[in-house]
């Protein structure tokens, strides 16, 4: 059993209005559309990402003979719906925007144009999945943002939630900008490069610390990252300093050493000293240990000798908000525009577009969603990605989209690159989509 | 590719540090034991879950052809490492502590002792699989504890961190005492019992509120549990009563609604009035909607006649603590009891076990951890679960791990049963395990 390849993974109740629809006749086309109702606080903007996982979902959905032997034992569907789910194939379009794309509140960034069976059967994954690698995204940049170009590396798989949260949150940060992730299995499944250093057993397994480093050492001649603070940061460094010669003499060099606790910028300071003066200038130093966007912001102003970072549970989970107020949900059906109207979760109805505008240096000014109808000048952010159940184009690849979102981050206003918000960015909704609203509301 | 069962989902160092003991010989037996160094803010006590999955993920352990040959390709280990790889089978003991059993910091509720390689290889998954389903279960027992035996389903797999971690919240929260989960593949899996009412969609697909009510019903009649909030909550349930004759000249009867949004307390109160008003007081009512353990106490205080709670995100992402602050440490190598004492992160070296006691009553009243050697009156909560690779008993089954959950948090004093912390629990370090500890310093 492969939770992320299995049909149901999703909800029972996909199952049941699924039926439904079936025996209403209610096969017309749904619009169904994926947005965020609000920033978590002190965001600023989501990094949209996770397409290319809803794409693979969508293009492979089906069940298998086990789970429809199993739900037919569930007694809870008729034959016709058992029939329906065996030939079940998704046959709609999608509309997306690119991976790595900024995005705010209200702005929907998937649309699916789908029989309202189908439409409605692949909600509860396609929220999984963008939920997790839009949230994930979202939180990376911001360490991407502060850390002024110093390399990321992902530490975050066992403090994940589960398996595929680890190997998803490497490609989503990743995507924002991370350098890469220690997680193996990201290396072979999305060719991420790969980090890694030695953990603290590795000392404590040798009776001698110097003998532990050696010994790494031989075993990753190209790899040197020596891990110094088990027992005493400062000490451990002058092992490795003393270290050096003798491995120099066998052609192999410290790369760096790594510091895991206590006072990061004041040890890196001493380590950078001990180093410099052991001959290690070139020895880089990672810190790692407990970080996330704030500390890091601090350990960079600190202007800490530190060379690289390793963030982990922190961005993994997205700790400071571990989910995104997402929502999947019907716009128009056969043509009719919806709307929910439960209170504080009433929703703009219809098909739409969202539209960016940019001053003049390039950065970003506002936007506005407005109706599908309604073009406005310049380029709806909304792209056809699926005709038909058909993918149009295979995804652009991890470094295209990474280089994608780099650029997007760099047209973020300053006062948006910051940790604390200071202004919200303008969405707009036009006019027509909030006449729209009024003419749905009027039919009710 | 499936994530949940690669071998390759580990970091990087995993594999590094392999390599390098294996070059030097050190293929001792090493003791790792899994442990949470503290309780997150507001909490009191954690819950055991995942063991077995980490019972599967042990004995299942192979890499596959494909894997190897990826290794092979990447140049970063030698032969003679992937040759060992390629025989890798878990062949270790295991310790650990029943699922559902209660612990608390420093407790070590797993313990792996293998040959060192081996044991250092599985630290991230077994990590990865612990801190998941420990966090929620620990989450949603605080849940079943306030809701005083009302049934509570899970709802939180749309935005769960990925697929396997839909999957496992839903056995770990049912575990913990949730009555069943939306997730169908749980109900496949697991046996998990299986909820689910409808979407809002599915009243905005239709033109007619009643129309949508009617034609689910016709299609669940064995399920007719409606949504009665997606415009206005009371009138919704007034054409509930106004079509539950129909339903019944039909033979189908309305087993409840929901209620989904606004004041759920206010609304529940309006809602049962118009319901027994109108003949339906056997349907009852099912609250959702950005429920936590605050809220679910709130309403069960309120006596708001809500019959049954669905809880999502909060419990799916343990929201406000996302990740435990968990830790698989080398505690002896080859007979040496081990210590890390980096600052602020040193831990208790050795092997060790638990005991606890009760008081008069059978509640908890405190434990102690001691070396493995210090054997004190009654039962240590640790017990021998794999022998040499080898489980030795099947799992007990999601039923009877239930009940042994509701019989240990039956035990918790009622100071440890609030949502607020008002004293920590009397966890003591034997005078054995400091004298350990001190040994070990020396020695350093």
């Amino acid at each position: 059993m492969n939770p992320s390849t299995s049909a149901l993974l999703t909800d029972l109740y996909e199952l049941a209005m699924a039926q439904a629809y079936l025996e209403q006749g209610m096969t017309g086309p749904a619009v169904f559309e994926f947005f965020v109702r609000k920033l978590p606080p002190h965001r600023n903007f989501f990094v949209a990402a996770g397409l290319e996982q809803v794409s693979d979902y969508l293009s492979n959905l089906r069940l298998t003979e086990e789970e429809l032997a199993w739900l037919d034992r569930s007694g809870r569907f008729n034959s016709g719906f058992l029939h329906y789910l065996e030939a079940l194939r998704f046959t709609g379009d999608v509309d997306a925007v690119p991976e790595g794309t900024l995005f705010f509140p209200h702005e929907p960034i998937l649309r699916i144009i789908a029989p309202l069976p189908q439409a409605q059967f692949v909600e509860s994954r396609v929220m999984n999945l963008l939920n997790f690698q839009t949230m994930v995204a979202s939180k990376a940049a911001r360490s991407v943002l502060v850390a002024a170009g110093q390399p990321l590396i992902d530490f975050g798989l066992r403090r994940a939630h589960g398996a595929e949260a680890g190997l998803l949150a490497a490609r989503a940060s990743y995507l924002a900008g991370f350098a890469g992730t220690a997680t193996v299995l990201a290396g072979m499944a999305y060719g991420i490069p790969l980090y890694g250093t030695m953990a603290h057993a590795f000392v404590q397994a040798h009776e001698d610390e110097i003998l532990a480093f050696e010994h790494f050492a031989q075993a990753q001649p190209e790899n040197v990252v020596i891990l110094i603070d088990t027992y005493n940061t400062e000490a451990a460094a002058r092992k490795v300093v003393s270290l050096a010669p003798r491995l120099t003499a066998k052609g192999v060099s410290v790369k760096g050493v790594r510091l895991d606790s206590g006072d990061l910028a004041d040890h890196a300071r001493r380590v950078r000293r001990i180093l410099n003066e052991g001959g290690l200038s070139h020895a880089h130093i990672l810190a790692s240990g407990n970080l996330d966007e704030y500390r890091l912001r601090d350990l960079v102003q600190s202007r800490a000798p530190i060379d690289s970072y390793a963030v982990g549970t922190a961005m993994t989970t997205s700790s400071d908000a571990p989910s995104l107020d997402c929502a999947y949900k019907l716009q128009e059906y056969a043509g009719r525009p919806c709307r929910k109207r439960s209170e504080g979760k009433a929703t703009w109805p219809g098909r739409k577009h969202v539209y960016r505008y940019c001053t003049g240096d390039g950065r970003l000014d506002h936007d506005i969603v407005t109706t599908h109808n309604d073009r406005l000048p310049g380029e709806s952010l909304l792209r056809l990605v699926m005709k038909e159940g058909v993918c149009l184009t295979s995804s652009p690849g991890l470094s295209e989209l990474r280089r994608h979102t780099a650029a997007q981050l760099a047209q973020l206003p300053e006062s948006l690159q910051t940790l604390e918000p200071l202004t919200a960015y303008d969405v707009r909704i036009s006019p027509a989509l909030q006449s729209l609203a009024q003419a749905v509301d009027r039919n009710l």
